[in-house]
């Protein structure tokens, strides 16, 4: 199984906000952007691993900039880091003016799948391997919210959190 | 305002998974479980608030069990603390067994909702005042996971995050 | 099969009114909460009978008040009178005022379900036994319109149906 | 406002049952189904009026058959009575064998309209003539179904409906 | 198998326009009128054929009017032209107004489909056999259409197709 | 306003495909395709006009291959040629094996978009100019097309089709 670089995994969802899609506010309903970041992130986790996946947990979405009717939005999907048989994959959502064409950063959101084979049971996935500066330092955070998901599960000391430890001890 | 307390702002939606609604694995897609996650939690932080809400960030939501179609499939959402302007939403899933009738949990969620007045601004919000040991033990744990969204935005220093420094350097 | 009471079915389907699910004149389209309706009645009936149910008719729905954009709405179902083989179910629909939290009446509808057994046949159901004022009022009712719905339909004598008789006889 | 007849109003909904809009037992879901007939139904009653209509209530629906999975099925809606400001609609449904064409009642439905002026009150329709046997006898009986809504309601006293009196007193 | 003519196989759709079927000029989103000729048009393909039949292709459709929300649709499809396992379906679309009544043409479409057996392979159609004069002249440009297809596809010499030649040549 | 060239207006729309937008062959349902080229299409003709734009016709679409649930399903959408106030929209649709990651061609379309200006009337677009061989020979067609589509309408009489005529007579 050869290693992969987050570029192998990119899934791009671009598509229209329609009057159907929105809150009553007339933006983007939050569950339907919710919907749209989890069919672009398990394309991503399915081209990485090959393998049927599953999400497995969301672990953090801000939805920091309003997406209003009639946008245009595009969902940028990647495998942020590969663990055992399971993907971190993050998500970043751009929206862009129709009239200047500029783009901005709407939100991201983080969700992690597990890769499950023939049997629906968890599977081997190939390894990720970060290139670019960004892809680094979020594969370099993927460890410290994996530390923290199992502390927060009660499946890790807060003790053995090596890396949390070191965030929080300020040295 | 005077203080709520988490049964004020419960809301229940008790729903059927109909093929419609589920993934290749004939389960409930995900996508659809985290809008109706968020529609039930945005009608608890609007019972809480009296006021308009919008979300502003997903926390943390865990896939335990896989919901399959033709479940009854119950989203039970309150309140867990009060912010100044915002509020953490608790999102506890349940199925039940069709046949014997008996429940369990499938998945829990965390949401945040922030309250607007009418033009559109953050505005105060009541009090909350948990009363039974899981909801006091949500609500010390909702100032932890604020500080450390914080602390992840950058917004905090990690090291005057007490609350989690106490937590990770064990003592 | 031990009888069971009205509340052992209830069933609660709260959730909001998104810009998709309204008619031209911005209030909740008819037929999706015809459809809202139906799921929850078939919970109660499912709960009742831990069976699978289907619905066998719609005896009436009576649309008082329209239910605006961004409503609350709750929709609260459970069976009100248990035949040989199949369940009347009540269906209550409140909305609540955002601001002040007051909840009120909205309509209220009348569902028919038959159970099935593992065939696909009709199958024996619990007896419901009410308790409160309102749920033996209901109950009391479900039987004249049990009858009224077989003289309609042709499979009951008019002058064999002694519930209704009584009624419009006026003594 | 010249009277109209049933034909002028007949809207003819022809539709296949896709996957998404079926139940766990692979047929047309009961919910969606009722609102094909409410949308068949409100382009009846707004073809009778020229008028923009809201559904009143359902009166009667009854579930004779199902309707599976790839079914083509025919909703015919027309007003088969008007009163002052109502109408009611009365919507047969049909499915047909893909393969010998042939075509069979799958079950029927009944629900009020009422139309609305320029500011939503309700306002005079023309009147029905009914032409044929069927038309007449659906006529006739619309006035019965009128009374008894009365009763049910409360509006309307028991020994003062006339039409339904006569039918339970066997004479 | 015997010949057929076009109003065997006549479908008609008739259905409204609610807000979630719009785009964000508040008329029914292009996407969604294209759905509903492509399930009146497989009706009509199917009631022709009496097979299951699958979309080949969408040969042509103009949006010459735009069709506002709460506008009543009605979508007629019918067999023009039935080739060897293959039938053209002409699809006209018609709104109304609400308040006079009058009818007009909203847009056309045209839609190839093919007929398939029990395994899954194209198989045999009754002929068409045209009556009026619009039929006639639909069912002669048919063979234009087909003629046009087969050489933009490259799978016919453009100096073969004699009823192209004929058109361009002027003569 | 300044030229562009295809790459300028690539929309990119990677889906999946859930059991809901199936047909009965647990294919992707052929309109639910129709409107994701729709959406497709209508973003790739914004980014070339920087306008609102309106689809005006579908001028081909080619269902070569069958799209099964569960597939990734690529829609890439580019301006094919610019006119004064209409543009040509080429979309290609993928699907790529789960297991090898290999792509394959599934279908193409050809849709017609026009500009609006702010009061709603058609208005000037840029030009384009095509760069890849690929994208000469669908500019060249996207001509031909045109006049198809005008001489098809009766607005241009087949002997001033110049591109057709030489087309068809062979020489």
């Amino acid at each position: 199984m050869d290693a992969k670089n987050p570029k192998d995994s990119l899934a791009i969802l671009t598509d229209i906000v329609l009057p159907g899609e929105t809150n009553i506010l007339k933006n983007l309903f939050g569950g339907e952007l919710l919907a749209r970041m989890d069919r672009a992130a398990s394309i991503a986790a399915g081209r990485h691993s090959n393998r049927l996946t599953v999400t497995a947990s969301v672990n953090h979405v801000a939805f920091t900039q309003a997406v209003p009717l009639g946008s245009v939005v595009t969902v940028e999907a990647s495998v942020s880091r590969a663990f055992s048989t399971s993907m971190e994959v993050f998500i970043d959502v751009w929206i862009e003016d129709r009239f200047s064409g500029k783009r901005s950063k709407a939100n991201e959101g983080i969700y992690t799948f597990v890769a499950l084979d023939e049997t629906g049971r968890p599977t081997q996935v190939p390894q990720l391997i970060p290139e670019t500066d960004l892809e680094k330092e979020r594969f370099d955070a993927a460890l410290r919210r994996k530390q923290l998901s199992l502390v927060l599960a009660g499946k890790m000391e807060p003790t053995d959190a090596t890396e949390l430890r070191a965030l929080f001890m300020g040295g």
